[in-house]
């Protein structure tokens, strides 16, 4: 197995609400107007408390200052794990799960805190690049690890932590934050770039412009749904996660998923914002899954963190995450 | 011939050029989301110096407050004329040169100063509010006037100017603004909105994307062009007037004009910004137009004033707009 450590430089910020309007030109270049850009690594999630944007050094430049926006205090890079050859872009859908006892829960026993970004086409485990020393030390015994360098895949040098560093004892990780489930259902779509200038207004129109909106309670809908929306344009990679509601707004055959139809049910952690110093929360989700053998997205937030399930299994994890929270 | 006064109460606003970032999310809003606002009357134009916006009342909450935007200090209305029957929206185009002796002139020789919108589809005629008395005592001899209420046409009440008012001599009236003629060629065109969506980012990224960028020399051409753009979405109809390198950058067959390929010259009026209480620009070029029965599209922005000629008349126009103003 391979670990990528991607070249891109990564802030991560948070919109409030009512910043929206001041970075929505910067935004809209980011997200529509790739040629306008030396942006490679964007992503925007909607949750009901902000905005929560990954960006690389280039992007950044386009979000304007202002005391609506809060970044995070540190320079994040991207893994992900490809299995077998071929470059990260093409490499397949792997799921949090299948990460979480190779790379998720090392990382947590060594208290570096990760920040996921699950989209259609992979899953990124962002670090801070402060840390990367400690990751590769603790990923090398079960990755090849490579980094991309101007866009090619080179072998990443040891950087020097050889020694001073014990492993730890694994030690039961229960789950702490509160979780919840909302009512709507997701699916996690990605779609041809050349047909993006197609939707876009429509896209905007779910990104910008419908948020804290009253109309959503006024179009009868159950009260326990959630506003989620994630769009990511990565490498040229377009990837959506929007509920079953909004999906269905789009055209016939313009948004795609791996298996038709395929929907999933969200589980929310964190009872208050999270914070990014604490470790081991993405462990404390993943690692059950992994055991249970159910496949999970995963995205970070700003405040809070979000795993997406298959429908039919949202009851049996939300029970295995409350057995693991009751048992410390 | 109809004389129609519509029923949006209009803001005229300026927004400098670095302002554009703030107003985008309205501004988006406005011109591309129309089933997301009440807005019936938008228009923007960009110039060198700044983007003219105006607004009706519902699309005037769209834009911040900011030091950015100049607001004109006037609620105006908008006339337009229509020959024969049927409503404002199904009128022919009719140029400022056919009204220009039987509306603009009799509104410069009684001091009204007016603001002009010429659009593919017709030509608004702007007044401040106030004068709306005099306006329709000063045009009621030639026109049969009309309002607009709540989408019906309907007589329009004597607004009670009825003495006190003496018939003004008709005195000559030279052109005193310094003329200039941009090298490039515009094009007057239209497009159905259903296609609207699937030019908005283009659109979008000539709207907000590329003024001020230095792009334009980098791609070889005359210095003397001039960025000059110009949206209207009223009543449903859509109207663009832009240079020729920018319109063939859509797509064939989507932009439409009544003769197609025809392309205007523009004379540009002001050596520095105008301002909305002089009267009689309008008509300082407009009557030697009709006189020499030249048709024109005319195009006020918070500055500077624009007509439009055709391509071939060009060296007429400025010869005999600069003899009236040499011979006062």
């Amino acid at each position: 197995m391979e670990l990528h450590i991607l070249e891109h430089s990564l802030k991560v910020a948070s919109i409030e609400k009512e910043g929206i309007q001041i970075c929505t030109h910067g935004l809209i270049k980011l997200a529509f107007l790739a040629s306008k850009t030396r942006c490679k690594f964007f992503s925007l999630t909607e949750t009901p408390e902000d905005y929560t944007i990954i960006v690389d050094e280039e992007g950044f430049k386009e979000l304007p200052q202002s005391d609506l926006i809060s970044v995070a205090d540190a320079t994040w890079l991207a893994l992900n794990v490809v299995s077998g050859g071929g470059n990260a872009s093409s490499s397949q859908p792997i799921g949090v799960t299948k990460i979480a006892k190779s790379v998720i829960a090392p990382l947590a026993d060594h208290n570096i805190s990760v920040f996921m970004l699950s989209t259609y086409q992979t899953d990124f485990i962002l670090v801070r690049e402060r840390d990367l020393p400690m990751v590769m030390h603790t990923l090398s015994s079960e990755f090849t690890l490579l980094r991309v360098v101007n866009g090619e895949t080179v072998a990443a040098h040891d950087l020097g932590v050889t020694n001073g560093f014990v492993k730890p004892k694994l030690v039961p990780r229960p789950v702490i934050h509160p979780l919840s489930s909302p009512g709507n259902m997701f699916c996690v779509t990605s779609l041809d770039p050349d047909t993006l200038p197609s939707v876009a207004t429509l896209l905007m129109d779910v990104m910008f412009y419908s948020g804290g909106s009253k109309e959503v309670g006024a179009s009868g809908e159950d009260s326990s749904h959630i506003r989620f929306f994630s769009f990511s344009l990565i490498e040229g990679y377009i990837s959506l996660v929007m509920d079953e509601q909004t999906a269905q707004r789009f055209p016939n055959n313009v948004l795609f998923t791996s298996a038709s139809g395929e929907l999933w049910k969200m589980v929310r952690i964190g009872g208050q914002p999270l914070g990014f110093d604490e470790c081991g929360i993405v462990a404390q989700i993943a690692e059950p899954l992994a055991t249970a053998d159910i496949p999970a997205y995963y995205i970070s937030t700003f405040k809070f963190d979000h795993a997406l399930v298959p429908e039919e299994n949202i009851q049996s994890v939300i029970r295995a995450l409350r057995t693991e929270g009751a048992a410390p």
